[in-house]
């Protein structure tokens, strides 16, 4: 059978940087401490393709994938992005002209959790994982890897509650007795949904837990399936003890950091992303920022 | 040419319900009172299929579509719903083969609205609009029209307020002042998707913009693009000063149809259907109801 | 705690027909023949309301998911269906106020398929069930169960290729060949998307793999994650040599139905429902249709 | 009131880079030569916020937007990306502690175009924009746009139909007549949605039609909303006798733009990205990538 991905391009003569299959979606068995993960994951994957081929074999990568993400119903993989990292290294095993791969997945996660032990349940998440190699002119591969998560929350706005506590003030006199100053008072709040991501040196790790923890801390509130009436009410009642605008999410999950994985280089970068679903407007509001562990710790110093 | 859609199906004799064209994306033109309005409709429409014949010819929807709508740009059309029903009895006129052609449309619609005049924007909110047209044994056609919209507003929640009051009585016993008995206190609020739709007999009309101002009163509170400071209080205490559930968005503005809309007769038949996006759970929360303008007519007496 | 939800409502006296939750996402254990299979399944579940009650305690809903759902990971469900239908039997227990309750599911399967054996891997396909239950007025529950399934396949058109053929016969005398008659020529193909939902009485049972199969015989061809390069040419020629309009899908799929289920009753209705992602336009094109068994027999006879 | 969001953060001394609103819709009016066009925009904007202040002022951004966008109801701007450009100018004018700001829209565009003069209709497109204004050291304002387009059209397989013709001629041998060599045969076609946008300096422009027009060259055909029987032929025989890899869309786009955009200087840069959504399987194929104009005029050469 003739080969016409490996001819000559018709026209131009061009390298593409990325050629690939995308939404592609698989099951994926993962191992942690706490037992087996059976995830759906979408894929992502790509390779660059040189200036004399017309095109890349693309039923190589539907292969490799397969054999990759198939075989962890067997033998489960320790993480997304340690079966992302398989896939880019073999993408440029089963692509030789290629030098870059990349992979990317996310998954839907669930973890059991709740307001209290009695009232535990699944609360869903979004695993997220990157990996791209790179060969280099010895045909040693280099890889970087990106780790990260997505949790929705609740953000209450601490504008508006300053702006309606004012006008409460001023509409019901008793309330200025100084046993209610720092009494919780209404103001807007949402959903929030908010992303952390670490592009992980070597061999660095971060557990994915603990970037789901870490989120919800900086949000208002974590939010839960099952809430009772007072469970409910402790729930609203947190939110508003801890009024955030978008930026304080970025900034509290953010200057967090340092402490919570106190063994990450200088060189780890992180990337968080968080959007409130207003409830006072038909729009949303966001905040994102892009820093060093080495600017975090400095910046807190 | 071989018309192939005429010739009988290869296997299996039945008549098929439904044949058509969806996702179809046209720019509309529509004049009312207000002025003239540029919408970019989706429209899904079809027809029925004898058993005799093996495909529709969907090459006259998208004919009839486009010189329907196509016209809009020199002689706007009355609304989105009299371009369904013109579309519907098309249907029927180029199909002959078929007794029964459906349509179905929505279309994003922007009002200049505002908390206050000087604050005025474009809000956005979607019109729906129906039409089903049946041929009888007579050849005479008839047509049943729906008409509504959707609007995005706020919902606080009645019974988390009443919960956080109980716990802030028992923290701040100040609270307990009687000048304080109608005060309103945190609750959750978000993000509420209520619809309304219409189903007319005859020559029935309603107007989209009461329709839209009909859900807005029943949500807690609307909402809009500018929010200066103070608004942004206003509105807050707003919504809170009435808290709404999902059932009470649903019954409260079907409720006060029958005020709003004096002359439709008994037989009109209305559906509502809510959604809050919860800000205290990562999923949603709904009512939707169905009800003839006799009904609500009698509940209410 | 005040219990505002048995409060009657402010204003307005109606029953409502729905009220619940909707996009809670759950991980769902399954097992069948096969082995056992890890879902992630959305639920919506709703009761109705009467016109007394101000709220329908919908923390209850969220706790008895929990229950039924998180179970599954110890002692797996037989189906997807059978999970919906012990919720809304559940429903009609916590809410001894509503006289229905309806549940709605769909979740991603995978099977492990392949054009040949040694290139199998997992392709996704979407499960679909919904249970009502009802309230009579002795006090006993009746419950109404449709389980079906989604597969992604592919149609190529049976008139294109006609129109293509005399075109072609034009420009290329040598194709009037005798023994060139049935070859198949060049048509518009694309991805198609086809459900089949069983609407059952009693005990009837439908295998889902039975569905998936029955589908994506009756598209033109089946799709698949590897396809190396003579498999993309047999699934291309299988599509040419089986052209179909979404009519004939619908059609095909229908009437090969009492074959493939010889023991379901008469009365059982089947929905099916089909959507061509045209390559050639820019919308859908698709057809419905909603029939019992009976009229099916009764149509081949 | 009190100005929350001037106030120091609570924790952490963080730049943030972006904070701002997103999926904020609103109308736009453009006049360009062929006429007015009233699109509806979904806009994103955001500016950063520097280490001492709390929150960025976002009704700001809301009031701006509504300024800018409202006036072009009575002052029509000339295109999607002057209006970008404007409110970017502007956002660093309102928030005088930002040294960046960035506003991204995109907004569906109709054209009428047809197979045929008489096959006229409107066929749907997206336009694309960004603008990044960035504030100097000496306060000059420097502003990056980019400026492009979405289109959907068709993609036939090269390597499906070279598969295909070889079977074909092993079952049919009168298909070695020499005469048949050229014959275009059967492969699988597709949905394919290609994006193309130029980065551009100083007071460089390019006219979206050409853009789409470019993206619809470089697929195997473009695709029609009203196509009748021969017709439908002749766009499928087109495609057929331009079979492309997604790597050829990219390629063949690329490659072609020095000769359609002659004036534009070598350091615009241009990013394609395309996307086949394959008949033959349920995932999508694509390729993308970034070059200069300087880069492709020597590739040329």
């Amino acid at each position: 059978m003739k080969d016409v991905h490996a001819m000559p391009p018709d026209r131009g003569r061009l390298t593409i940087r990325s050629v690939g299959l995308s939404g592609i979606r698989k099951p994926l068995v993962v191992r942690r401490d706490d037992g087996v993960h059976h995830l759906s994951a979408t894929f992502r994957l790509a390779v660059d393709l040189p200036s004399e081929r017309k095109g890349s074999d693309l039923s190589r990568n539907a292969e490799l994938l397969a054999e990759i993400v198939d075989r962890t119903a067997e033998a489960p993989v320790g993480s997304l992005e340690a079966a992302c990292s398989s896939i880019a290294r073999e993408l440029l095993v089963r692509h030789p002209y290629a030098t870059e791969a990349s992979v990317e997945a996310s998954a839907e996660y669930f973890r059991r959790k709740g307001v209290s032990e009695e009232k535990r349940s699944f609360e869903d998440y979004l695993l997220l994982a990157e990996a791209h190699a790179r060969r280099a002119g010895d045909g040693a591969v280099g890889l970087q890897r990106t780790v990260g998560a997505e949790a929705v929350g609740m953000t209450a706005c601490p504008c508006a509650m300053e702006t309606c506590r004012e006008e409460l003030l001023r509409e019901y006199p008793a309330l200025r007795d100084a046993s209610l100053a720092d009494l919780p008072v209404i103001s807007h709040n949402q959903r929030n949904r908010t992303r952390l991501l670490f592009e992980l040196d070597d061999r660095a790790e971060v557990e994915v837990d603990e970037v789901i923890d870490a989120i919800e801390r900086a949000q208002s509130s974590p939010t839960f399936a099952i809430l009772k009436r007072g469970d409910e009410g402790r729930v609203v009642l947190n939110a508003h003890r801890h009024p955030k605008f978008v930026e304080d999410v970025v900034r509290d999950l953010l200057s967090g950091l340092p402490e919570i994985f106190p063994r990450l280089p200088d060189s780890t970068v992180v990337r968080a992303e968080t959007r409130s679903e207003e409830s006072i407007h038909k729009y949303d509001v966001g905040a994102s920022h892009r820093i060093s562990f080495g600017e975090l710790r400095r910046s807190a110093a």
